[in-house]
């Protein structure tokens, strides 16, 4: 486990709040998009039905970002934030009982995933917290 | 004028989210931070009192990315967000008089930055709109 993944900021990943993933693409330039974000053990997990360009880019540069807003007010009256920097795997299968585990945290307790019939086993996304920065407790 | 740049995407530009601006280090990583942004004329800005990491990648690589999460509820319960993709360039100075108007902005009417005595110029970034993605109106 990586010293940087105190209470807090597992708290943090587990706390609800929408999280920008950051992937690489072929020709360098960075990738974004706005994920539901969950922990696994010590590892920071996200689920996708498809292959989506930020899973390509993961399986060849596994170097990834991610920001998470937490919303209570920080310092300059900036809210606090959570930029984590990993490295990530993409291993087959598992998104939709992730998906609805997120769906629990994300839309309300009791809420399940509105999937398509018959949905694709998909692949999680499992990162490696190697250093946490941003504004907050966290923050060196 | 890029012709990404629709009205609702000006609007939540210029809505008072945070945004996540993601540059590339020296290395080619990812580098991400939350900063405020506005809009000046048809380009995006972000003011910065120092020259930090995120000024220096992109006086060397101008690729950059900016989320903004805007609130509003979208599809599969997962809020709207927008992706801009652009290209920076760095401007010495201003970074005073823009932090002082997007306060009014995001800390409320009538605020201002708080800032130290005789703070530095600082430097705006000013990053040209080439596509917008996401999930919202702006999403093709």
């Amino acid at each position: 486990m990586s010293d940087a993944l105190t209470p807090e900021v597992r708290a943090a990943i587990e706390g609800g709040h929408l999280a920008t993933l950051v992937t690489l693409n072929p020709d360098g330039s960075p990738q974004a998009s706005v994920v539901w974000v969950g922990m696994d053990g010590d590892e920071v997990v996200t689920a996708h039905l498809g292959r989506y360009q930020k899973v390509r880019n993961i399986e060849r540069d596994p170097r990834v970002v991610l920001t998470i807003i937490t919303g209570v007010s920080g310092e300059h009256g900036l809210d606090q934030y959570l930029v984590v920097h990993g490295t990530a795997r993409i291993t087959e299968g598992g998104a939709v009982p992730l998906l609805d585990r997120l769906a629990g945290v994300y839309l309300g307790p009791d809420q399940s995933m509105p999937l398509p019939d018959d949905p694709p086993a998909g692949v999680v996304n499992r990162i490696t917290i190697d250093r946490v920065t941003g504004v907050g407790p966290w923050a060196s």
